[in-house]
């Protein structure tokens, strides 16, 4: 075994042992998590800002967002409406780890929240490989990059739970297909689920909140 | 400094010799180079296959074209009259480095090679940290992506002497800003050469190929 994978190793076992304590902490505290992961410009940021905005007098939504090196989202996340929200800046780094979301979520008020989200850096490589102690994995993919996308970069879409199929606004000035896209990532990871949105003309973002009720509702009732 | 910080800076030095090693090889040659950087589904393929089809008659263009899995671009380009393709599946890697490239180069006849092309993986993150020993890095970013993209990921944009805007049939529909997608590249790197292109409609491409064909020329007089 090469130094490098042996480091490697290394940093994903400390990682995972942190990511076990952030999941133990929100589970008692029947806190529903996921981490949104997708290339730069995707829509994550979009998605949550509409999110915010239709659960503000209802949930208190927590997001950590991770950005290279602005602290942009998280300052869009907060005029949408959000309250409790944190920026992460990398400096550089390519991914969140456990121990970023660990600090960063560290003042948080548990008993408050109702449901925690971790904005990942926009990436749709590296990400994969960092468990950060959530529920699940919502990869974005957008109708402007291509349909293939799922085939090319199968690691995130294997282990993700939830896809977004973000900007159908767009999809009649595309090459893409979204029957595709579904085929394409199915064939990667049969369990999928998907849904269809645009944040621009709102189409599909029902579905999309009616998911998280059922989310946020479930896991209260464990 | 850290063990993994200690290995990185072992991998990078290994990886900066190697891609000196293929710099000094091109420059024997007179070929120029250039390393494709962006966010997957930028349309750095596409872009290419324009390319190769436009210079079919006049010029033989190599390409490595990397991918986290498929071949699926090394397949498009020679479907486009590509004639010197390889393609590097990285196995999951976020990055191309040297020696990928240099493996991928040894079969290539140089004396018939007018320009070397490298079209990393789709990542707006970990690419810029590895010289492939090309002459320049082309970055490209689309009109779909957000305009504030260069600000997000600085480091990609501060290594880039081009940046290409694709997609720019696009532009009307989605809130992106030619203007400030400009200046916000600018105020990172304002020595960056910048081309508005889109490949659907073939709008702004005579710029770029026009840009290319000085490249070579001015290599070839070397």
């Amino acid at each position: 075994m090469s130094d490098k994978i042996k480091i490697e190793k290394k940093v994903l076992s400390a990682n995972d042992r942190i990511a076990a304590e952030i999941r133990a902490k929100l589970n008692q505290h029947h806190i529903p998590s996921f981490n949104m992961v997708s290339s730069p410009g995707s829509g994550k940021t979009s998605l949550l800002e509409k999110t915010l905005a239709h659960f503000k007098d209802k949930y208190n939504i927590a997001v950590v967002a991770g950005d290279v090196q602005t602290e942009n989202d998280a300052n869009r996340l907060l005029k949408a409406g959000g309250q409790i929200i944190r920026p992460i800046v990398t400096n550089g780094m390519c991914h969140l780890d456990a121990s970023m979301v660990e600090k960063s979520m560290a003042e948080f008020e548990l008993d408050k929240i109702d449901l925690f989200v971790i904005e990942n850096v926009g990436n749709l490589v590296c990400p994969s490989s960092y468990d950060l102690g959530e529920d699940l994995k919502v990869v974005l993919i957008s109708t402007t990059e291509g349909d293939d996308k799922p085939l090319k970069y199968p690691g995130m879409f294997r282990r993700s739970s939830v896809m977004v199929i973000n900007k159908t606004d767009l999809v009649e000035y595309c090459d893409f297909s979204i029957p595709q896209v579904i085929e394409n990532a199915h064939q990667i990871n049969g369990q999928l689920e998907v849904f269809q949105t645009s944040c621009r003309s709102g189409a599909g973002l029902e579905n999309w909140y009616d998911w998280l009720e059922k989310l946020i509702q479930s896991k209260k009732a464990q």
